[in-house]
């Protein structure tokens, strides 16, 4: 999981110089898809063998300067980059934060990737031996070389004219690539949006206008739409197997590859990843958390004093929940935001004490009461043991907990860091024993018709492509063939 | 505003090194009544003039570091301070970070105040003119040489045995000092909690018991209970003129002032300041922010769709108002909680986008709806403005503005950095005025009977003093003299 | 041993936004007095009751940024201090930063001490128990707080006219301390330089003139001569008990106190402390090192081939040596000056080759040669044992040790910072026992008569006071009664 | 210009632990060479897939802390280098830090160079148009990406028992490669140490042993021999065009290319880069610049009454200038050691004082006296200019300035960063016009013949090659064609 942004200047504009701070807003706005390391690589349209770099690890807030968007402010293309923590599975640091870019013998070629290419490994010794060295244990830069490898080849077709357009190097590439990716491209003059043939990761484009003559100022791509300005609309949501080229001439659909059918969007991103506010397949993501507390609370039976959520991201699905089912919502945490890491504590106990610190609990709205506890997911349930034990602490009489999505059995080899199955709770525990362990009096998941009923419901009829989502961390049913 | 949080080992306590770590979770759930600075200070309960002191600017968790905790691990006794920032009022800087500790004739005295003293000026002037060189520009260093000077006279009557004790120093100091403080004072081998004789600032006391063996393992004070670690009780909240001595043996009051009636208990606590999780005057905060909500409801008249809060902080409200009218709550804007600082924005458009990289709309949730957007407070209302027009943009109908609190329009000299009334919307602007501002179809607030009674309905009667609260922000009616 | 310097813009000068950076660049001069921490304060001349601020821990190119220059623009009088470090005898920290500043009923007082006071604990006592509070354990605020006291006496024999005027306050302060202090004491309009009776420490006051015109446009103060920018020339050194006023309108001496007799400056200055460049006493220091040098040589009689030196400290005793001796002076080290703080090395033979690595050896030029190692002084003996190893280890014949100052043998409780007696090799070895402990042929030190007479002989004869010498950390013979 | 460093722990060798510590060490002592970043890689002799990098900007002593040493400490082989600021030249930044690490076919190989590729645009105009992509300007990568081809096409060649076996591979890329280049290059199991055919840089090997036991501990390569531990001797320095290869086998040359004759030894080693305790050409770099002082003094006819020098460069010169004319060498300045960077000053005069506050003149020493000052170069001439007015502002009667080395006038491309000819004095004024602009009576600079023959008179018989120096930025006359 990562999220990338981009964004170019429209022929004539004269707000370049708020580009990197729109720029800057769209990466903090997808913040929630990676929290590891974060860049920006910016172009000013003209020069070809050059590019502004900024990067490092940490938040957006903490590696990007007011001096960063001065050092910026020349450039009419930037994209961005928020990097995932995936600890344990690829190398880390910061020889690893994208965008990533490469010299070729037709310019910089910037990359932008989320996602995680499920035959990396093979392909990685495919470019080993042909005899390029590579810096980084990075998707992306395999990536780039392939690019590069085939820009090279076809060095001879361009003419000055077209130097940064590179549409059918990009589509050699996608043709040597399984899933999962979604990309942004740029070359010194445009900036190309690009979905896996699954369309596995989301993917939008959009049109940023001037607030008071309603002229087109810029044209951006990001993962998710809330990372769009405030004067700006979705033009559409990426195809999957779709090139999409930005320049300052406009936003066109430049190449289709033939899509996979059933389509492989991670389902996860409706449970967990996306933020409540964007929309993706044409729905508010929040509906369809509602709507899955709402699905939630029809196959459920218990009876209730009242619903409470796991706060924030919970929200949505325990009011679905508490609408239906007709039992009132009430806070019963307050989450404490200036919590940052956590001091290593000494003790078990010390350690619930620190879950406690972040989530102080209402008591004298618990007391003595029947109280349903909704979360959109359990990972490894350390940390809804001890809410479990704070609420029956603060005089719960009855504690039930719902879990707005099915259990996650499956490691995910497409981008999201789940645990090994050793880790997952669902993975190795009946519901009955996960209930025991978080001490509950009791458990129930969404189911996995119940999801995906709720996420498919709402989708626009307006999609061109047959709709299929991932649910392989949930069932087990991969949608390609995974060579680990 | 600041956070105060003190706690001393009890006797024979075999969790001494635990001590640091509570007292850090104690002030990080503290930190929402001051980011400025923090500090810890901490005495071993034997040796009388030495302490351990660590301090600095930012929030606790920037402060500190294991090493803090490793540095503090032998300490008995620790008291700590959040400091709120107060611009503009006060000198600032690390030299004003509390707790203030001083060396006097009975050994160190450390100081944590939560307050501002209405006659600060006029006991600066005694005290200079007494000889004493004054380092800050802090009451609470204005507090620690009076409690010296009392020290210093009263040195002969004292023994060994009772070398930390001080209670008729601290009386003193009470005598001679008018509003507002809430104080934890620490020798080297007892922690004072004092309030005020107004009660204008809250504090309260509790135990710790070992999970296991439920023995009692170390006594706390706190601004708020949120602080408490989870295996400890409330054991009262002190009384206004209370000076209450926590120390190895337990909890005790060891005088009291004759309190002012009627009280001033600072009635933003429950309006702003104060965490949901809180309880004050035994109840709990969020209950009473929830029963303004369905107040303002009662004396409201609007025909709506849906109920919309501003994130996190008039969640409550918005539920009681929802609750109340009928009207569905929904959220309508989603938090993006990783934004920190903004970057300076070069014109007024940027600063909008800033504003809506703070707060996503749900454009699919609000369009065509009439839509109530519950807030707490407005201060100065450019936020609010903005988040109007997000609404109207994403196809908002109708947009009802409803605060849950009267209008602020007189300053506070009892620690409550409000801005001056220039800034203040209601302290310039009608409430039509204040509508056609924010871009609104409909402006109200509370009523102050409205507040009063929400407020003091739920009082638990075994409170002893005359219940009162101060509403000098809201009515202009202060409870003491002002000498600015 | 710390370095103080203040600076006063004259009447009328255009020059005052150099200030700061004067005053940063005469701090920079004194660093080798103190590398602790360092601190300015400034004054704009006008306001009574205020100061900026700007103290850190570290050199003072750590400390101050373009931004304290910037934010110390607008002061035309600046007092800075370089803090030694003296962990194990007095308490460390920010709080002790230097200059310590307090608001009295006068305003605000600012003071920077060079020194340490012998009979510290006594007064600190005294003021305790008049009942004022300590904020720190330092010399500084004590001398502050009698200051403080002894204005809040005469206050009301000020007019607005000479408010910053504190003569008769300095002076009763001076007469209730013992030694040592050489001190700059800064109100809102003038800066007085004062040295104790005994004339302990050095400083001297000087005059900055504007290159062009001529005119004069600041008064400086300093611990030593290099501080002084380029157009600049020495006025005089303050006298032993002198009060010296630098305001606006120039340099005057106000106050002179009996100096004791015989003086006792202290001889360390010369030996270490001081620079090469500065002037004490009417004299270059590196002329009275050179002389140690030469008279070294003439209390000598060894055999060599050539004279080395342990850069860059003692280059000024070795061509002493050589050019009296006729042996060839020759470089035999190279010193890495890009070492800083050596990393904790395991063993033994890594920590010499950490000392092998900030002193590298000129194999070629000492191989088969006898060498004069000349040093200026010894204190526990380790580097010195490792520089003769590898000195032994490049072929060198013979090794003959020269310490250009006497065996430091006794404690110094007058500022500077001598290990205890434990760790002082001379305090505990016969010169015998440490040449063999160092692996030399031989080691000889400077008599004490030797440096006396080195140190005496220049000294030019305008100077007032009968010359005296402290000689204590080399003799035992205390200038005062030390009661520790 | 940077510094290199290597070293490989021998068979069974128990001090592995010790390596990364003498890695550190021999970097900082080769801190002279390149002060922009530093980085180390280490391999643990048995992956062959892995290293650990540590790398950053800034010194040797900031970018390792004790934590690097822990993480390098299982390492038996690590390379290291210290980059010199080539602002201007070559793009800067965190990606240029070497030593720069690519995965190839057969594992990880990690190269530090020193040197500069005269053809460097070629070059890697050849690479991008084979379809590699480059993520970064440097020769360094530009070197890896050959030897990670040549390693793809003989991939087939090679067995697991040799797999970090790759001279042919290196054989094959220098013969592609003009000057200049000194190399370090890593694999799994060994380092190969090697040097351009015109022996353009300096590089040296060398055998570290056990104090105790004598025996061989480790093997060490170096760009200058002063970074070699104590415990060490030189074994040999790299022959022009050779490769030396360095494995827990021991040190041997394992490949000899035909070196060029004349060869071209960068002279500026001597004059000003190499540090005065190193072994070039096997002479002691300090007795070459005591050589270049006499030879000076020769061809010198001035009379004066003291020898000063510009500390600490060119101490050595001025000792040999003093020794041939008789005249004394005495210190005239004292060096700043603390000043860091110089804050901004705003005007000439400040510039000036700046460059004063570094540079302490002894005034009593030199007021009254002719004075020659000696340095080893100059480049623009602005310092120099200062210090002869301090010389004369100090009462010098005379000032004669004498460079130790012949003008500078021409750019170099092999390596060392002289700014351009307009910046250069020597390119643009006659040594009249220099000695009026820098305001010295007179100014000699050493002949070209005067610094060869000081150069080469004590260059040791045993070398095989014929010697030769590379005086193109004294002459213009550059060892091989330069393509800009």
């Amino acid at each position: 999981m990562c999220g990338i942004f981009g964004i170019v200047a429209a022929k004539n504009s004269e707000s370049v110089e708020e580009l990197p701070i729109l720029a800057l807003n769209g990466l903090s706005a997808l913040q929630h898809r990676g929290t590891e390391s974060a860049g920006l690589v910016g172009s000013d349209g003209i020069t070809k063998n050059q590019v502004e770099i900024i990067k490092g690890q940490g938040l957006v807030r903490d590696v990007f300067t007011e001096d960063s968007i001065y050092k910026m402010k020349d450039n009419r293309l930037l994209i961005g980059h928020n990097r995932y923590s995936t600890a344990g599975k690829k190398k880390s640091g910061i020889n690893c934060v994208q965008p990533f870019v490469v010299y070729t013998a037709r310019g910089t070629v910037s990359i932008a990737h989320n996602g995680e290419l499920v035959d990396a490994k093979k392909k990685r010794k495919e470019v080993l031996h042909e005899g390029v060295g590579l810096s980084t244990d990075t998707d992306s830069e395999l990536i780039a070389q392939m690019v590069a490898k085939s820009i090279a080849l076809n060095v001879k077709c361009h003419t000055d004219a077209d130097y940064g357009e590179i549409t059918r190097e990009l589509a050699a590439t996608m043709s040597a690539l399984n899933m999962s990716y979604s990309l942004l491209v740029m070359t010194y003059d445009r900036i190309y949006a690009i979905r896996d043939p699954f369309g596995n990761r989301p993917l939008c484009v959009g049109t940023v206008f001037d607030r008071e003559t309603g002229g087109e100022i810029a044209y951006c791509a990001a993962s998710e739409s809330c990372a769009f300005p405030m004067n700006s609309k979705i033009n559409f949501e990426v195809r999957p197997g779709e090139i999409v080229e930005l320049s300052e001439n406009g936003i066109r659909s430049v190449w289709q590859m033939k899509p996979q059918s059933p389509l492989a969007m991670c389902i996860f991103e409706y449970v967990y990843f996306a933020r409540n506010d964007s929309e993706i397949e044409g729905q508010q993501v929040q509906s369809v958390r509602e709507e899955c507390g709402r699905t939630m609370a029809l196959e459920d039976t218990v009876e209730a004093d009242l619903i409470g959520n796991v706060p924030e991201s919970s929200l949505s699905a325990a009011i679905g929940y508490a609408s239906q089912s007709g039992i009132p919502f009430e806070p019963v945490f307050h989450r404490n935001s200036y919590v940052g890491r956590s001091f290593i504590q000494p003790n078990n106990e010390m350690r619930q004490n620190a879950i406690k610190m972040k989530f102080g609990v209402l008591k004298k709205k618990v007391n003595d009461q029947r109280v349903v506890l909704v979360d959109d997911s359990i990972v490894r349930g350390n940390t809804m043991k001890t809410l479990v034990k704070l609420l029956r602490e603060a005089g719960a009489k009855e504690v039930h907990l719902r879990i707005a999505s099915p259990p996650v059995k499956f490691p995910c080899f497409m981008g999201i860091n789940i645990p090994t199955r050793a880790e997952l709770i669902a993975s190795n525990k009946t519901i009955e024993e996960i209930c025991e362990y978080v001490g509950a009096d009791s458990v129930r998941y969404l189911s996995v018709e119940g999801l995906l009923n709720s996420v498919q419901k709402g989708i626009e009829k307006s999609t061109t492509f047959a709709v299929g989502h991932c649910t392989a961390c949930l069932t087990g049913n991969y949608p390609t063939t995974i060579e680990i």
